[in-house]
């Protein structure tokens, strides 16, 4: 046989949930722990084979994944294999690290985890209170002074629709293009104790985002929350096309890649 | 003055928020990371005065709490101390440890933390799924056959009102009675993921305990959950009064004292 790999392997989609804390983010870095090395030495420690996995989207270190997706080729060995006992095998090989494959499916030979994406949700989680709050150190940003949830959420529809959303993307960032179209940025809240403390969450949709953009976006909301920003103010920030312009950059920790939709 | 101290005391009743996972418990142990010593510590650091504290309840190794209440006496200094500003301070002191005090109320001389409880309540969380939640992991029991809730809730209604909980209690309890009356024992659950998981949350009040007796329940509900007791054999359990007829005792890491009302 000529094409003994092409003819007989599987393309899987797997969809990935892990907290992100310790990891220097998806990304292989040679020296520094990441998602996509664990997942990938998970893979060839059950499958004995080296494969490359491929992401929807890099999180960046600290970010945590509900429901991150990723794809590889994976050759037929002797029985074929199903979705459940794949993710269970791997899971099995993946303890004690925080990573979880919630499902896997096998997909067409065609599909991109990275270029077939059409949508992205991301979460962006703040307890809003003076005390830290230690059951979730690490899965939340705590954020001391109140923050007016109202005027947070009625400003972030500024930001909604398409632009050049240079103001709120790392300086690092390598995309070519600082345009994007923003289809959903909501801030809403909840009671997160009995004296008063409050969760904040803000939502997010886009069918691809910048580095940092969330993180930007939700740190300039903050100033809005603050009253250090009027509305106006976040809409001057968005139009100098200007790093400098806009808000501070959040924490990692925070942030949640909930779902990516094909 | 012969009584400097007693004129000068105040009580204070503290409400704490701790991750439980690291530590032996709520109780001082010999060489043992304990919550009670690390707030202890705390009010010595910030208040240069040695006290005890007592609380409504011992929590176990590895419970969390997001309403302990606890009470200690502090001589007042040169100037009055706020609750506000004691819990900042001892909040301040306490990091990095997973404890927060989210309230501290000066109280009646005569208040006990212990004593004057009349009702608590404790939430025990399931994630029932196959892939482990690796977010959460010392948060939540991982429990991977699918679970009935509905069964589950039905059947725990046999173990409201008064009862002889012997079936139910650590053969190392110390209460001198083993009789109860549970208020509530509530199961519920709600989406986890979006790809069938499920949260499920045991609520359940009591003006008091006994020793495993939260986690001894919720174990003799999984057994109605996946169909292996029916709601007659939970009746037949609690009728039996003997720890041996009880279900097994689920991981500390799930549950979580959320209140205590006074």
């Amino acid at each position: 046989m000529l094409f003994p790999f092409a003819m007989s392997a599987t393309r899987w989609k797997i969809t990935i949930e892990y907290k992100g804390t310790a990891y220097c983010g998806w990304q292989r870095q040679d020296g520094m722990p990441s998602i996509q090395q664990d997942i990938e030495d998970a893979i060839e420690a059950f499958c004995q084979q080296k494969i490359t996995l491929y992401a929807a989207g890099r999180t960046d270190s600290g970010v945590h994944a509900k429901g991150q997706v990723a794809h590889f080729d994976l050759d037929y060995g002797e029985r074929p294999l199903g979705g459940y006992n794949l993710a269970k095998a791997l899971n099995a090989h993946l303890r004690p690290a925080p990573i979880t494959i919630v499902k896997a499916e096998a997909v067409d030979a065609e599909f991109s985890a990275r270029y077939d994406a059409v949508n992205k949700l991301y979460l962006y989680r703040i307890i809003n209170r003076p005390a830290p709050p230690p059951l979730e150190a690490e899965l939340v940003w705590h954020y001391k002074k109140t923050l007016d949830v109202a005027a947070m959420h009625e400003a972030a529809q500024v930001l909604t629709g398409h632009h050049d959303f240079t103001s709120f993307r790392d300086t690092h960032c390598q995309a070519k293009s600082p345009e994007r179209t923003l289809d959903r940025l909501d801030v809403s809240a909840r009671a997160y104790d009995d004296y008063g403390g409050v969760e904040i969450m803000v939502e997010t949709e886009a069918r691809a985002f910048l580095h940092h953009q969330v993180r930007n976006m939700v740190g300039s909301l903050t100033l809005i929350g603050t009253g250090k920003w009027t509305k106006e103010d976040l809409q001057d920030a968005l139009a100098a096309k200007d790093r400098a312009a806009g808000g501070p950059t959040c924490p990692s920790d925070g942030l949640y890649l909930m779902r990516v939709d094909y």
